[in-house]
């Protein structure tokens, strides 16, 4: 396994900029959880000043052998389609990327066909996994490849300027994998873990939680032993989204998570770094329910609630301007004492 | 009265627009409440691929007669030096405004004192208003010439290429004005419309409560009566916010609510023309508790909660990209025959 050290957030500097921030021309507190989050970003950094412009966006796509339990409304297929489609920018990533400025890769780790695009960075390991509801998805080797990959895809993208990282995914059946390495973290029921948040119809949902109870009862999936674990139930990207992260907070650059998948690779990289989670901010809430018990795990709170539920990294990359926002705030914002402008009358008051 | 009329949304195009927006590679639904807002722009707009940038940023700024009387934490000075702030470009409009890339327009619509700086619209109907505990906060044809400013401006900024009108205020002691308007609309009592979630000591707010419930009874407002309702209430910047609103609607451009004192100032517009509301998109949910009554009574769900409450049309500026992220993901995302992506393989199913 690969040696990776990723240092605690700094509370000195956080504090620091608890203080500073309550000098800016407002009546302190007023500017919300914006506040806390330019607070946790100097924390993340090591920067009063933090900068998180251009982000940068991987999204990992690969395959789930479960898809032929018929866990998923649509075919195995989409899983390439759509990377040909982000790689001719016309999916929703690359529309909110632009937006933002983002710095864009898309990386096959294991899509289940060849795919031949200049414009996809091949790092397949493998072409997808195996079934996990009969057999190990992969094996603890290829997990650690697959994690690796997802390292050094973020290491270069971060070399390349990215200063927030965002990790999207395109796997048709990973909202399967995602809920079954949820089971194994919390007591929580599948029940719970598996929604028809998404609009798959109920018999079906109730066959995905059947797939899952007895792919746990087959392999006994132990997080504390991460790349067993990872290898036991997949996916490839999701490893490769928790090695990303991983890189990331390793080099102290904050992580803007997405919705339920994504929640779930990071609950994965705390398996491997507790630290990790020092450096993640929550997108947004997915309506996958699952989303919320992953998001409770971490203790994060997200920024937006707009009931997305596309993955790809799409619903951080539409919260991404509001954490721009909190860092513009504290670099751009005049002092009361710079402005002039005289402070509350009274102590402990705080209206205008 | 000027004549304003405002057209009602245009329905057929809405629904065309949600049927176009099913058709981009996403699940359907799966983008949540920004298939929402991107239809209620199609509606407004009567375009399918509306334009919303750049954003208008109005800030109207105006002093409280009402401020003598003890209901606010920082004095009324604090009023001409945030728009000498704002013309410096070191309040969190400004930093926000440049953000989103905005055209940004500071008028002084009823500062108390002379506002001598060229980065500032002087149109200053009177030095404040005069204390609505006491008097009328001024006459009929003050408020009129006041909301008649605001008409001007956001036709001017318009005019210069504004695709959607942010309405920001400054004026200490505006949340008591815009708190006793409110409570004529209601039923609620001002306990719960005027709250200490600004961090007002509680002694001070009780008797904030107090002053407003005094000068109701004095003047006994009628909201159907608009005009001499806004007179004896208050304030310029209300007045001006709201006859902005008019101006946009009748244009057919929409509008990003702020927070507390905006929504409210969105209810003084539409007792001028109800179709006013139709262009109204909330951008976010304030700490002040009257907000959520003035959300609840315009029918608004907002964009964005984030525990803000500073006004100057910062909530809405912060929430502004998730807007444009909404329209430019109509303008820009391939469709499933385009991109020739399967869709879902059952009907009435929806997953990936």
């Amino acid at each position: 396994m690969m040696k990776i050290f990723v240092p605690a957030a700094n509370c000195q500097i956080k504090e620091d900029a608890c203080a500073y921030i309550d000098q800016l021309t407002k009546p302190p507190g007023s500017l919300g959880r914006l506040e806390q989050f330019a607070a946790e970003l100097a924390g993340m950094t090591g920067n009063l000043f933090p900068e998180v412009t251009p982000p940068g966006v991987l999204v990992f796509a690969a395959d789930h052998g479960v898809v032929v339990e018929g866990v998923s409304a649509y075919p195995a297929e989409v899983t390439a389609q759509m990377v040909y489609n982000f790689a001719r920018g016309g999916a929703a990533i690359n529309v909110f990327s632009r937006r933002i400025g983002a710095l864009l890769e898309i990386v096959d780790v294991g899509v289940a066909v060849p795919i031949d695009n200049e414009r996809v960075i091949g790092k397949k390991v493998r072409r997808g996994t195996d079934n996990f509801a009969k057999t190990e998805a992969m094996t603890p080797a290829e997990a650690e490849q697959a994690l690796h990959v997802g390292y050094e895809q973020a290491v270069s993208i971060i070399g390349q300027g990215a200063r927030t990282l965002i990790a999207g995914e395109m796997g048709i059946g990973n909202t399967t994998a995602a809920s079954a390495l949820l089971a194994t973290l919390t007591d929580e029921p599948l029940e719970r873990i598996v929604g028809k948040g998404t609009g798959i119809a109920a018999e079906r949902l109730v066959h995905k939680q059947e797939v899952i109870r007895q792919a746990l009862a087959l392999h006994r999936p132990d997080p504390a032993k991460p790349l067993e674990w990872l290898a036991k139930i997949g996916g490839l990207e999701i490893a490769a989204m928790a090695g990303a992260m991983l890189a990331a907070a390793e080099r102290r650059i904050p992580i803007l998570l997405d919705g339920f998948i994504c929640t779930v690779a990071a609950l994965v990289a705390r398996q491997f770094a507790p630290n990790v989670a020092d450096y993640m901010i929550a997108g947004h809430r997915s309506e996958e329910p699952g989303h919320g018990i992953a998001l409770g795990l971490l203790g994060k709170e997200p920024l937006i609630d707009l009931r997305m539920r596309l993955g790809e990294g799409s619903g951080a990359a539409v919260a991404f301007p509001l954490l721009a926002a909190a860092a513009a705030m504290v670099s751009e914002m005049a002092t009361f004492s710079s402005a002039g402008v005289s402070t509350a009358e009274a102590k402990g008051e705080k209206e205008r």
